[in-house]
């Protein structure tokens, strides 16, 4: 006995009815405007090759640690859904029956924002318009599966569907970048860009750390174990990523230490690091430095930095070593900046050349220290609520937390930051309602008149991460 | 002149009428379902005597360190309301006096816990229909001192009018448990069931440990200043507890620190604890240890394993000279799970056969910490908002912070956590009702349907408290 | 083409017709009580010589660090807008010009504090009706400027027009405090009294601290290079202040801390500091110390005391080198205060003579330590949000966070805490209409009746303030 699917017109709007008349119009105004996506993981193979996406487990739910991490938590192993294990190996697992096991256990999503995107998907990408259950499995599998395999539902086709005027996926400086140039050449109108993300040969103890540096060597010609030459290669690096369409990059550290050494203690330090014999301090110590260096770099070549800190990767040592990396294993660490932004920001924090964007999965600090850095320093923006964040509730925190001491202008608008490329419109609808609500709230309050706030929503739905990223 | 006192049929429900109507209706479904009290601390003395209380503020006043919190943080000395002293003695103080300083003073509670579940006693249990203030106060006395020593108030006839289907104490494994026995042998219907609390035996530096030790072998007949039988000793007395009906064990720690330390390391640490010469690192790093092997004995006994930590006990030096333990002296301070909880989640964490009940008086950690750690982890659960912020605010925004990444099933329904026996009723009314509003405001804003907000508000309020705890 | 000023008679209350009706009853009890001031920064020499404001620039931008900190932010040098430097000098900008600067940015303001301040002084203090912007600059900049000229926006004609009853400055124990003199020798009935702010003779790490210290010798006639006449020397000064009005000290420390060492130890601690040799770690001990001194002075001269912690003064380097303190660059950070303040509560804590009052930068502390330890000490009192928190969400924030355990009545109403006098009013209203729209939830949701709310909405306006600072 299957449920109706409804995707309600309001949804996410106040039920008052004074501030929902005033974010209904308000959401007139943006809801249909391009989306950019300015930041995000999405691969870059699927628009170049353009290749139909398997089935709906391959699509919606082995990729989704948001998803699988769930079903984790509540006793689904992670081989009943055919997760891929550090060894590349797969348990032997009929896609239709780990959707099954997702189906009936979809209950656990309720309120979150995976039912929230999921659902958007279900209805409005593929139409269906029953709630998924355990009922209502077999047919969302079909339906899903055998629409993939239509042209309307290649990566292409569905770019264009979704309005993307720009996506940026996310690159190790090692990456060749053919699929960028790919889609370059191939005279597609859709824009896909990239962004340079060094951790993997800025991080001593980053697992790949040691095979990094030396490819990091081999593909830029220089001799990454002089200090002179690691800084050249990844001005070579940058260069290569900025004639691929980059106009950032970007840092996941585990804290948001930086540092401002001189080039004698650097020598030293860079030394142990090359060496093998970094203790932690000097780990950190180096990311910090290196956070520093790329600010550097940034004033000559224009990139947008962006810091994703706070981190707690792996967590999980059993799971780790079964399954790998991402596997919904990560934790927050309370995170500082107001110490560890300062050698940066003494070195470059008042120079209107650098853009720099701060994340955070540590709320506590969006009032006492983001918003209060960002309210100050002219090359200081806030992104977005990221990650265990980027939910409304956490949208919400975010704005009401920021907004006294950074104002909207000190803020980018929304990062999608997903590998989840169907679920894009989802969220950046997700986005736009809950800046439309929360700006219906002030105006209902009489602290705004109406037009300020869609001036306010039109900036942060389209015009802000354009101008914040440089596209 | 007297004012009315109501108890509206609504309250604590959002004003908006859209969501009033939803929470009216989800309430409906919950609000008459027996009380599951899986952790508290009432006496088991009460249910096994059965004797009357003695007075208002016998019952009221004196044990409820809520209460005499406030009135001493505005200048009403504690012998004032008849405190018992450290050393057992009183202040010679008619009670009906007390009383009359605790009337006076009712407005101090304005807004807070404590007078919503006062007046819901007030109102509910003892029929009143006054408000209580300093023109009131004898009335109330008088009423609620002679209600009392009838027989419907009786602790076993309010335990079956409150409609409570089980309630667990907390104990010392010192403890006889002849309560609980005498409560079993004596055919009442009513369930109380003990949990194994050992932080008398855990913890260097509690000023009972000493000698609670030497007990502890006395009573187990183990050598408990070995590691082996002291671990044994636990074991026994576990199983003592689980035979009195406990299912669950409750650790009380400064920290939530774990640790997992070789044999010989924590044989080197444990010889310094019974000789007394630990420092303040080694108990800290016991208590850890001893986390971790609680947790390793619930793998074996299956009883779930709670853990209340960071709270700064008996804060105020000189109250806590003349006055002794829980006398509102005790304070909240940050806490980390994410680093202190790996030690035990890398031995135990994927293992469904252990659970491990989270609490927490930081605030901060709901989102950032606990509901990721939850929202990953088989083992983990979080415990409901406690103590400072068992409040409609707090609860709130335990659901508001851990709602994303934890979803509603990795929590798991309400704990009163009170000695507070006649504020049961009222304290789980407060928890479904603040569960009904805030599942209302997701269906008024059409995140979820009516049907599935009614499924997660009885699973809170009744299914998921019993699956947690194993009941 | 201009644009409408409005000032809504229900700004800031609910949207919810239920909730802004008691919103609005409320507010009329409370709307036109007098203004009590306790604590900020204006100038007395305003009051004291009732010479009448420069221009707008020099009156609304120039002075007022959350403005120009915002422009800022955003791009604008602090020489567009004539900002003083370090070194007394200003860039040769016209005050006609910066205004433009700062008005073709007002919507860089949008949703923030400053903008309701602002508009609430543009509206009601000057009679303005079309929004600040681009276009309206000029006349803007006329009617302010030449309305500064007239009697009726003298600092005293506004002082009486405000409705102000009282207000305290704060000036360093140096201050000879002769406009306060002259304020009650000139027969003016404006009430402006000082407070006693000693932290640039007790902060061994304040650039003006050597060269303080000596002129405080010489003030007091006392060897301030002694211990014993360090402490005679504050003692002679509170009594000092405490004669011009003074009921109160302020304490502004980067961290909590209080001390509470030997005679012995203080003496070899105080011998580092005067000799310039203290360490970090000594200034830090010494602060910590002189608090816990400057409440024992308390107990004696009933100087109710203010501790003001947790901000990183002068974050921005190269702008605190250009331009000097107070330029918008401290950033709040992470503080602590269960175990900083036990030193000086394990003394004083209990003593009723004692009031102290504590500030925070950091609200995570709000419901984790701040509420629980008001909640119980009965000296401790909490000020209202501070600063960065000093905004409608920063406000409900501090309620909704500090009900559940410190109620209403360990909270001391508002403080203005500013030296913008013509944004007093507008500041002072924003307070009322947030309490009230607070309060009235609390009615709407039956958790309080509408009488008590009004009570409480009295109190806090006007009575608490007053009853807090023994004004």
């Amino acid at each position: 006995m299957s449920t109706p699917l409804h995707l309600h017109e309001d949804r996410l709007f106040p039920s008052d009815a004074v501030q929902r008349a005033i974010a209904r119009r308000l959401y007139a105004q943006v809801a249909t405007l391009p989306i950019v996506s300015p930041h995000g993981h999405t691969d870059p193979s699927w628009f170049a090759g353009n290749a139909p996406f398997a089935n709906a487990t391959e699509l919606l739910l082995v990729p989704d640690h948001y998803v699988f991490r769930m079903l984790y938590s509540q006793g689904v192993p992670l081989d009943a859904l055919g997760i891929p294990r550090a060894d590349g190996s797969r348990a032997q697992v009929d896609p239709r029956e780990a959707w099954r096991v997702f189906a009936s256990n979809f209950h656990l999503f309720r309120g979150t924002p995976s039912s929230m995107w999921l659902n958007h998907v279900f209805h409005d990408v593929f139409g269906l318009r029953t709630r998924l259950d355990a009922t209502t499995s077999d047919a969302y599998y079909d339906r899903i599966t055998e629409a993939l395999q239509t042209p309307q539902f290649r990566p292409r086709a569905l770019f264009e569907r979704f309005n993307i005027e720009l996506i940026a996926t996310t690159e190790s400086p090692l990456d060749p970048l053919e699929h960028h140039a790919a889609i370059r050449d191939s005279g597609w109108s859709g824009r896909v860009i990239t962004a340079y993300r060094p951790d993997a040969v800025v991080d001593p103890e980053h697992e790949q750390f040691p095979h990094a540096l030396q490819q990091f060597g081999e593909l830029t010609g220089e001799d990454v174990h002089s200090w002179d030459g690691y800084l050249r290669a990844h001005r070579k690096r940058r260069a290569f990523f900025a004639a691929h369409g980059a106009t950032s990059t970007d840092h996941g550290h585990p804290t948001a230490a930086t540092a401002n050494l001189s080039t004698d203690e650097v020598r030293r330090l860079f030394d142990k690091v090359v060496r093998g014999v970094a203790t932690p301090a000097d780990a950190e110590l180096f990311r910090a430095q290196v956070l520093t260096e790329m600010a550097a770099m940034s004033l000559d070549d224009g990139l947008v930095m962006q810091i994703h800190p706070g981190c707690f990767r792996n967590h999980n040592a059993g799971l780790f070593e079964r399954f790998g990396r991402d596997k919904g294993a990560d934790i927050p660490l309370r995170t500082e900046y107001v110490h560890a932004l300062k050698p940066l920001l003494d070195r470059f924090g008042n120079d209107p050349r650098l853009t720099l964007i701060l994340f955070t999965l540590d709320e506590s600090t969006y009032s006492r220290e983001l918003a209060p850095l960002a309210g100050h320093y002219p090359s200081l923006f806030l992104g977005p609520a990221w990650w265990f964040h980027d939910a409304p509730e956490g949208m919400w925190r975010f704005r009401e937390q920021t907004l006294a001491s950074g104002g909207f202008y000190n803020t980018i608008g929304f990062n999608d930051d997903t590998r989840a490329f169907l679920s894009i419109p989802a969220r950046h609808d997700v986005a736009r309602r809950i800046d439309c609500a929360f700006l219906a709230k002030l105006v209902a309050e009489h602290r705004m008149d109406e037009d300020e706030a869609a001036d306010v929503a039109v900036d942060l739905a389209y015009a802000a991460p354009k101008r914040a990223y440089r596209l």
